[in-house]
């Protein structure tokens, strides 16, 4: 089978080494100009002259990068199976539509108000009770088009930062830790759900990702899983999706969920039994989902702008190196590390270990080292 | 690194697969006219007339497949670093030159003696006392080019069947069972050795490959790290190294070693810390080995001739689907599905559930199954 992937980067190289396996092949559709994917066919289309030729030469159609035109995906389900389904990606390119979407399903959100202008939001800060984040409706990601309000009067500020005429104001949560979900849906309904991981970001970057999450109850897990199976059935979702929560003292509250594989599961390559790409994989094409077990404890470690030592970190037993082959520049994800251990005190000197040779790296701080 | 890689087939996609995360870029170079890896670039080359051009794009060469002509390996040896070694190639291809090498080093063999015609071939027979086996010197695997000869007078018909110039003629061995020992050698010359593999094979191909071999008894694993290490310092040897050995009553006995990463291995994928083929590809880039410890146990099933039923191995828990993206023909090698467990107890009636689904597949037997 031959799949079709919207982007070439890292997460397309990683479903890709995912799929050979299973003997399908890929190829990539980069609207960007600059992939990085490094292996199958990419075919660069800033135009958008050739996606009738990428069309031709794929069965059926997936993505990497959900900051494509939605009437582009649109225009590919009319012609292909898209997995997951144009309106998945609609949702997830919005933070309104995905926070009402996550009201509707009775998906704990911070409060949240929409400004158009310096005024509402000024408005909203106070109405919500600084501080407060103002986002960029559409099109952030990694903590770009953000900025945090400690009070009303930096409304006028935050605005011309941001620049954008249409922002989500949130009010601050109160949360212990980030966590994320992640689970892959079949075509025929089936759902598998990962242990979820703890994440730790810096500078609006995923920096760690300790999984299964230290010390979670089963209540919490039920809950996430709750969640995110009323997500898969509402989007009749197919393929992996992604729900980012805060764990807070009054239980869970999602921050914002991805329509594919997620930064937050690359742990799954060594550390589950099936990595969140094969799954992805498995789905897209119509097959079983494989086991989602985790083996052993993990904690992924992203390497972030310059590349450290690779030759010492080869030399850790424990340690699995995952590079993207792209250059280095600052805050640019280049690759990660994922560290696997019997106990999760083994786990947190080796990650320390690790960490020495990533000079980028913030101190390595989870639920674990904050005793 | 741009590593390039003698031969394209399957062996070669694993290597491939493995060297990704490591940020190596692989060009194969396919003498045969029908590579079948299906990533990174491929030159054909019936003529050898390309072979400059495969140079000038590569940085260090390995190879997947070891029956090429040793003048080639010579001739890119002198441009480009190549491990391992021709050398290593020479030996292996010549079992004459093999079984001397193995004699010097104090490694046991079958006694043997060389033939090179019908009635040196009935003599070697009548000396070396029947059964025997009679094989070309060169050119064979997976049991091709072979005879057993049950009594002297078979010999005539046994020289034409096989048809070479030079046979080996070896006593038969009462072994036990087949095992095979994998090790890697780095650039400093530090030796890592993979937990040993049973192997049960069918008409000649190998079927199954459990590992670590159930019941191996610590002398025995240590006379083959002696064996493999021995062969590994005398050729100064730079990558993997497959040695196969009958168990007898006697202790170990060689059978033959291969200079490449080895089906008996394709467990380590899942089923050890780092595969066969991340760590070839280590040793030939020059970095440092890979933790070889095993993760639970394994075993190795080929799918062999014709795929069966994916869909109903993808279902199972335990199994883990490899395939080479190849069209069906009789012995030919498809894909292998590696199953893991916690027991060997568990081990077996896994391997059994799924070669339910893999209609060409002989009975699974091995140690464990014979009580």
């Amino acid at each position: 089978m031959r799949i079709g992937v919207l982007g070439a980067g890292q997460l397309g190289r990683m479903l890709a080494l995912a799929g050979y396996p299973l003997a399908k092949t890929f190829v990539f559709y980069d609207l960007s100009g600059s992939p990085s994917v490094g292996i199958g066919e990419v075919i660069v289309d800033r135009d958008g002259r050739y996606l009738d030729d990428f069309l031709s030469r794929v069965d059926r159609v997936t993505y990497e990068f959900e900051h494509l035109p939605v009437e582009v995906a649109e225009k590919i389900a009319a012609e292909k199976p898209v997995y997951p389904s144009p309106r998945a990606l609609q949702v997830c390119q919005n933070r309104e539509a995905e926070k009402t979407l996550f009201g509707e399903l009775g998906i704990p959100t911070p409060q949240w108000k929409i400004a158009t202008c310096a005024d509402s939001l000024k408005k909203a800060a106070e109405e919500l009770g600084c501080p407060v984040v103002a986002k960029s409706n559409t099109e952030g990601y990694d903590g770009k088009g953000q900025a945090v309000l400690r009070s009303p009067e930096e409304a006028a500020e935050a605005w011309k930062s941001i620049g954008h005429p249409r922002l989500i104001v949130e009010k601050f949560v109160e949360f212990s830790r980030e966590v994320s979900m992640i689970a892959a849906r079949a075509e025929d309904g089936d759902i598998a759900f990962y242990p979820m991981a703890e994440n730790t970001h810096h500078e609006g970057i995923l920096r760690y990702s300790i999984a299964p999450a230290p010390g979670l109850s089963p209540d919490t897990r039920s809950e996430a899983e709750r969640y995110i199976r009323a997500l898969l059935s509402e989007l009749d979702y197919v393929g992996v999706l992604t729900l980012e929560l805060f764990e807070t003292e009054n239980g869970l509250v999602a921050n914002e969920m991805a329509p594919r594989v997620h930064n937050s599961g690359h742990w799954t390559i060594e550390g589950a039994s099936t990595s969140q790409f094969e799954n992805h994989i498995r789905a897209v094409s119509g097959h079983a989902l494989g086991d989602t077990a985790a083996r052993g404890v993990s904690c992924m470690i992203n390497i972030i702008g310059e590349h450290g030592d690779i030759d010492s970190i080869l030399r850790l037993p424990y340690a699995h190196v995952h590079l993207y082959d792209k250059g280095e520049r600052p805050g640019r994800k280049l690759g990660h590390i994922n560290i696997l251990a019997d106990s999760y005190e083994e786990l947190v000197w080796r990650v320390r270990n690790c960490a020495e040779f990533l000079p980028g790296s913030p101190e390595f701080s989870c639920s674990l080292t904050r005793g």
